[in-house]
């Protein structure tokens, strides 16, 4: 048994209530809803089981703490504050303004304490879930008799819409089936979602569902009881299943308009914030109020989990010596750095032999996973294609979590998520493959690794009409585009098995954000660069491949991926016919934006204005490179099923097809 | 009872095996394991349940049938062959080649009795959730006294992958809330996924899972027992919850390779396609072949089915003699037309009133709902933001089907889904409602929808940073760009309240797929169109919304939405400052594109190369219409959180940004 909570704690819990609402009262937007129901549960969360030591905000083996509905974003500013966090009372009056740390929704890396970020529903319940599971790899991979530097909880507050979102069936599912016992996630059941009453579309039995996913769940009836939710935290811990603890509260509780949605997503207004605080019996006229009594106990909390992180380096001390390598390994690995000279380990591809770039990539991988242990990943059941491990005997399950090779299942989304908690728990560096046109089942996901900036690796492969009989349905056609529009978003498409390598590097090297690896599934050549620039040009986004002979360029071809090789062709026949031609391999904008105009330039000459971009997806956005008087060679319309060279025929993308078109544009640029 | 099965219904059965292994073989492509196994089951359904009429495949009241685990296809084309569709013996033997009806994955369009286009695994469990709302709505709107001209249940296979996926989950939650009890699910439990065993990844309880949804849940403990099947059929037809009939069986039965993951994917190759046939007892020497008793069995139900279909047909003519308006309304709705004259519900906006498009979308809807009742949608929890329709009282639930509100819950993917199945049903137009930030979420199905040529509207609010405080997570940047590079998808992006009157109007036309209309949060102004042109250039894309005064433009300025005003200010300044200058309102490339070049030169006269374009989203793709002298004012990054104003201003969004842009480029290119 705990110590009994007190009329302390209960000031602490309404300090952050009140510190909710004036937040949101101050910014006139937000989601006042949420906090008052909900800080109770956060609040024991918080001061009895969440380890952590607010003046150190990184200690690896803190337990991480995710506020899925991200929109109550107030309660976790609240609560960073509470607990001593470095945010300051200004910074909670500055909610949703220009440049404050405290924007509409938590943003990893603009607040400290701020673990992920949340706001697109399900996404905070699946990074939960990628936490536990980068944990319980880590706890496994570093264990050393009885010691492991990595031992802690992941929990989560999560709400109805969380669980209405199939991202978070998915996770959840995952969840269950890899018993992840770590992970304690309480639900804000309220019974109210934005538009009304849940039972509007929601009345399916969730813990029931959870049972069947093999969660530990269990019921807490009355949000206010403190001691209650601290029993069944309690019990969740001693269970080896995942837990999900279902809290019924009461949204906007002790407003005005409380239980109903009406106080899920607008502010108080000035009347309903003075007779909230009456409710709670808080001075109406104040605002922004911390109760020293309250911030002494919360600060209690923070103390204990100083003292906790210290105790816990001291261990760690004790584990360096003991085993010095498997701790530098740990300590690389948090610092988000890799072991010195690992690009060596990178295959080279000799000339003269077909392989797919999806082939070269799992070489690259295993290589990679050779050299650096922590690369945690797999595919979303599509390893045999995406040629990402099929290691089935001794993968990453439970009771055998040292295992580096994750089997997600078909769960694109899911993994999308979870691929974000392990970047966002850090030790790992994580990566996931799939068939590239189900990149869009998980875009959601990609979005919010892009805006986190986490340093995720997306093995894509079947990238293109090239897949063949498969048909439209899994012929990306305008997902590279779609790719290259996300900011923060690395693309890559290889031209060749030595240009994938360099792109793995690129993406291990991509400490900005995520990185897609766009693969194809049919064999390519792979060039004979003897004759040829070097593969590393990879590296600076485009590069001269070959050059015209006898002079400036007359014409410049650039192309990505498999159609490189068709321009290649292209240039020699053309050169034949007396075109000084230029081949530029393009495999990715972004690292070609990176460099300086000079290089960009020396590349694409301004003065050479023929030039035809051949790349088999939609052309929007090539139009940049190739200019007004360029050809863009693209496919504006679905695929088809059939042998795959067929398909390049039927949709003009074939090595004549380039021909004509530089013959037609220098006739037409000449006139 | 049911009649006793024979030996003729187990060589129909066979018949469907081995010509699916056939056409395997002879593409060298394709799934076998999955005809295999689920050979039964489809016969037992097909023989003996399902409602059709192969010589009239879109007769509104037929059964539907979705094969959702789609790279099963062989074994629907074979079932369209054995049953009598129009679908040839010869189409069977070019499976996934060139021109065939025949594709690697089912295409709706492209084979009779395809109902939908399956193979991204979950799509089609969501889509016959859509199909059984639209089959419950269409009753109960129809229904006159007893009678009702649609009365039919929808069917469908789904497996392993599909129910790993989160939007089916979503789908499924729906389909028990809503007591969708004429939807029958076959589940093909083969415990094989593409990688191996699902037993890697997926080892929840999925009956119990199903339970918890409110779905009646039954097993079948041998995929070979076509009697059980039969049963459980019709125990299913007996529940008032949706069902979900677990078939325990073995994927490639009767294969050498049975039971392995081996058999999923790729082709049993002559030597096992010899060992199965031999298996069966068929002669290994020869392929494609239908026994003709197997054959005559088979047709007996499409006999019936014709019967049935003519049955009908009688009681529609007694319906429509008695409610001839009721009739016409079925008739129109089935044929994809529209009243006479619906155009005139929209409404127009007087000038100088300040309004959200959301806001104009939202009258735009109520006013097409009351005249075109069929209008079937809703929205993902956000009704009262994206002004669908907030009816709580009298919406689409249980027992009360009538009503064309629906709620969707925070289930956007499964909206897509449903919403496709709708679309496919036929007999309504489809809509959903979200935020456009997380069109990501359901961009799966959006995806379907564009290659199944869907015509859904989505209404997609909260269209840029202009929606401030809930910052990034929220703020579309790069949507727009991903959702342009789509192929038959049509997206508007109106730029006052009268624009988005036609926005609609353009999206109820639109027949060739799904029609996006992007919609602002804040307020922008009506303009008053007495000076101006008037909104009807909606329609064509792009139209000169304000010309320059005095002669030919020096400088174009093209903006959407809620830059659009942005640039009628600039204009007034830059005509302040002598220099020449056209607005061009540019709401919709697509409908631009489909103009004529003539009308393309008027708007973008070749000879004015000094061109701005302004949009709060990422420039990918507006070089091509700004032009190698252009410049493309848009967002490169993603948002903040702040009042949108100030956003606005930090971005470099401004009237005098843009006033500054047009300055500078015309000093460059008068240089």
């Amino acid at each position: 048994m705990t110590e009994a909570y007190t009329d302390i704690d209960q000031l602490a819990v309404n300090t952050l209530r009140m510190l909710s609402i004036d937040g949101v009262q101050a910014a006139n937007s937000g989601h006042p809803g949420l906090p008052l129901g909900a800080a109770p549960m956060a609040y024991v969360l918080w001061s009895r089981f969440l380890r952590f030591n607010p003046t150190d905000p990184h200690w690896p083996d803190r337990d991480r703490f995710i506020l899925s509905p991200g929109h109550g974003s107030m309660l976790l500013y609240s609560l960073l504050h509470l607990f001593g966090y470095d945010l300051s009372l200004d910074e909670l009056k500055h909610f949703r303004q220009w440049g404050a740390k405290t924007p509409g929704h938590p943003e990893v890396g603009m607040t400290p304490g701020v673990e992920v970020s949340t706001g697109p529903l399900g996404q905070g319940f699946g990074n939960g879930v990628g936490m536990a599971m980068a944990e319980a790899f880590l706890a496994a991979h570093y264990r050393r008799g009885d010691a492991s530097p990595i031992d802690h909880y992941t929990y989560a507050i999560v709400s109805d819409g969380d669980l209405m979102e199939g991202v978070a069936a998915e996770a959840a599912s995952m969840a269950g089936h890899l018993k992840l016992g770590k992970l304690i996630y309480l639900y804000d059941d309220n019974l109210i979602s934005l538009d009304g009453p849940t039972n509007l579309a929601f009345t399916e039995n969730v813990l029931e569902r959870f049972d069947s996913y093999g969660w530990h769940t269990s019921r807490v009836s009355d949000g206010n009881d403190l001691e209650a939710i601290d029993a069944a935290i309690r019990a969740a811990q001693q269970d080896e299943r995942p837990s999900l603890i279902a809290v019924r509260t009461i949204i906007g509780f002790g407003s005005p308009k409380a239980g109903t949605s009406k106080v899920h997503g607008e502010p108080l207004g000035a009347d309903g914030v003075r007779k909230t605080k009456e409710y709670y019996g808080w001075n109406p006229d104040q605002s922004f109020v911390v109760p020293a009594e309250a911030a002494a106990r919360a600060r209690e909390a923070g103390a204990r989990g100083a003292k906790l992180q210290a105790e816990w380096q001291q261990r760690f001390a004790a584990y360096r010596a003991e085993n010095p390598e498997a701790a530098q390994q740990f300590e690389l690995s948090f610092a988000d750095k890799l072991p010195e000279g690992w690009q060596s380990a990178l295959p080279s591809f000799a000339a003269g032999t077909e392989l797919a770039t999806r082939e070269a990539s799992g070489k690259a991988l295993d290589a990679l996973r050779e050299r650096i242990p922590w690369l945690l990943g797999g595919s979303a059941d599509l390893a045999g294609s995406t040629k990402t491990p099929m290691v089935t005997d001794g993968s990453f399950q439970p009771g055998a979590y040292g295992s580096n090779v994750v089997w997600f299942g078909v769960r694109e989304h899911g993994m999308g998520a979870a691929l974000n908690g392990m970047a966002a728990h850090g030790g790992v560096h994580a990566y996931g493959g799939t068939f590239f046109t189900f990149s869009d089942y998980m875009r959601g996901a990609i979005r919010v690794a892009a805006l986190s900036h986490h340093p995720v690796a997306y093995v894509f492969t079947h990238d293109s009409i090239g897949l063949g009989e498969d048909g439209p349905t899994h012929q990306p056609i305008e997902q590279i585009a779609s790719l290259r529009a996300m900011p923060n978003m690395l693309v890559i498409r290889p031209g060749d098995a030595n240009e994938t390598s360099f792109a793995w590097q690129a993406a291990l090297e991509n400490t900005h954000g995520p990185t897609s690896l766009i693969l194809s599934r049919q064999k390519m050549p792979t060039f004979d660069r003897s004759g040829m620039a070097g593969a590393e040009g990879t590296l600076r986004g485009a590069y001269v491949l070959v050059d015209a002979a006898g002079g400036a360029p007359d014409l410049i071809l650039m192309a990505t991926g498999s159609e490189l090789a068709l321009a290649v062709e292209a240039q020699a026949q053309l050169t034949g016919q007396g075109v000084r031609t230029r081949v530029v391999s393009f495999p990715s904008w972004e690292l070609f934006l990176a460099q300086s105009q000079e290089y960009r330039d020396s590349v694409l000459p301004p003065s050479v204005t023929a030039r035809i971009s051949i790349e088999a997806g939609v052309g929007q956005g090539w139009h940049r490179w190739v200019g007004d008087c360029g050809i863009v060679m693209g496919i504006e319309h679905f695929g088809a099923s059939a042998p795959y060279k067929e398909i390049y025929q039927h949709f003009g993308l074939t090595v004549s097809d380039i021909v004509n078109n530089g013959l037609h544009l220098l006739e037409r640029s000449t006139t």
